[in-house]
């Protein structure tokens, strides 16, 4: 139950987040086509945040299905994850006004890079309560996607300083990663699901001992 | 579980785009009955995005309700769904605010379009999980009012460049297509809904043996 | 559970319209007392309002309990309600940035008397699907608060006219009528939700047959 | 069933509070680092404020946690603390804006100091309905936090007028009292849990007698 608050509270922040950047997008005053132009570029950044609150939305959605106890740790190492994250709005807007400038573009990968921390601290967290044996334990062995976006990010904030849109591709091609079907791992956490659902049946079966 | 959380979040996104298109009624400086007059297109335009927002948490709704497993591919066919759906109130407020312009009103459809065929893509994302044996597959035999609406939503961003009025009658009359209650519909859900009771009773007992 | 989907639904956008009315407390450039004044009629009309969205999310919460099956009609008509109550951030608005003038307070007025209305319809529309000798047939016997608040909204919009701060009068008398608690009917409530347990426990035993 | 309702709608508004705050981070015109110095007070009220949300959350999720009934005075308790907590972005946001003056820190205390008592008359209108046996009965004996808390708060009010920066220090240390794991209370909790969780069995039983 305890988690199930945790969800419900996380889901209402990231679905705000992901909906409140539209408001990002200013109206144009004038009816022509050509007056989207100016919004073109904010409207990019949205797209790439958008997918980013996606994809910690679907990660969140996934850690916390194999997590059995919620701690006080755990309460506040999520709140901290959703803390960087209700940054992106502003820095989703930063970058598109000021069409992916160096400086914008470096702090949008440094918001990135601190969600990215936040997200392995929040693992470490629930790993601290759930044991190294745990289903969290084995999945994470798989985590080289996690492990690998920080040092994207790092890189993109470096290079944002050479090309600001070198930064650009890495920060979607770091996104796609994360989209790629990666069907190994799926049937690995369906595995997973049908053991932690034996595992939570025979949980049950001692707890009414 | 999954479907539960899924449902819960695009819940929320739905709830906080109705919502927040409100935000772009903007509040006239006089206390006159006139100084409404100006904010009457937006509000038009706020009623037919409502109506429209409305009509995709129903039809989500009911969708999920057949819907047994969420696979990735559903989970992201849905927040593409939920792209298009955020990008309302931009389209909402453009719209309004030019009283129905040429541009604006096509650009409102192509928004309507790109989020029934979203739409389309996510119905498609669980029948490939499900089968064309499930629920899903024998209610999409019905499908008739989402094939005709994305027919309209092109015509009307078509007709929009001869006079907006007329696809602001098509956007409307599509709404009305979805809200008019089609009862002998109604009746095959609910028998459906009799048959996934039992589905799942037989099920549950498959699965304790 | 399609009434369980209905209610989060309902939850997330009364939150969202009862948040986002505070944004409209434009925050002063300067840091003294003073400067909180020309505020202040916008946050009396805040506090007016968050009790009215209050006082809906109170009753829908208690109208829901007591109702079982949830048609497209209900799904409808709660729909509408929440159009109405979506409405009241741009009226508080109003209200409070013209100081209570005439027409704001009688537009006001309007978007109460409809979200009234609106409420009316959606009881009705429940008890055509639940019948007159259900729980809520029953409990509308003592809807006298239902009936006297579009009364008093009425008569507020008029006099609004001769004096606007008679009908702030009266639609806090309005508000009040539903704070004050009414211990009876809490009672009845209180034997109507046990009676609905054993009726839901009848009714799942039959189902069981 | 009752108290999900209710904790669905607080998570809902908390959520969006702890969220719109950021949209107060007004997005700078230029893209240097140095554009980003304005915005730094405003993001350091934020950070505080984000922390308060966070800190209500958890209370409140603690709290629901060992009540069982709610009554229509929890309701409204509830109501009340929700509403000084959407006061939380005007304050942030006032304060942040002024760099820290005077006035904005007092009113910023005022506010704390409100939610604070509301926090308060929640507890005891829900020690009302569970009486003085209950769970929360036995845990109110260890809230020292709750009553050292409005204390700092008073001071802190007192002493904004004598260095603002001194209220900012004492509103940190008030966050921080909640902050730092207390292990003693969580084990307290732990063990209640436990209780709650017999005593709910033992419930259930006699229920079905």
């Amino acid at each position: 139950m305890k988690k199930n608050r945790l969800e419900a509270f996380s889901d209402g922040v990231l679905a705000i987040i992901i909906t409140i950047m539209v408001l990002e997008l200013k109206v144009p005053h004038e009816a022509r086509l050509e007056a989207l132009w100016p919004v073109f570029p904010v409207f990019l950044s949205y797209v790439l945040s958008f997918l980013y609150v996606g994809i910690y939305w679907n990660n969140h959605h996934h850690l916390f299905q194999i997590t059995k106890y919620v701690s006080a740790g755990v309460l506040w190492a999520n709140m901290h994850l959703l803390f960087w994250l209700s940054l992106f709005p502003f820095t989703t807007a930063w970058l598109g006004e000021n069409h992916w400038a160096a400086i914008p573009a470096a702090v949008y990968g440094f918001v990135l890079l601190m969600a990215a921390i936040a997200y392995y601290l929040l693992q470490r967290a629930i790993l601290a309560t759930e044991g190294k044996r745990s289903l969290l334990g084995e999945a994470l062995g798989n985590d080289w996607k996690g492990k690998l976006s920080p040092v994207l990010y790092f890189l993109a904030i470096l290079l944002s300083f050479v090309n600001p849109w070198i930064s650009l591709v890495l920060y979607a091609a770091a996104a796609m990663l994360w989209l790629i079907p990666d069907r190994r791992i799926e049937k690995v956490l369906q595995r997973h699901e049908a053991d932690a659902m034996k595992a939570g049946r025979a949980f049950r079966a001692e707890e009414e001992d």
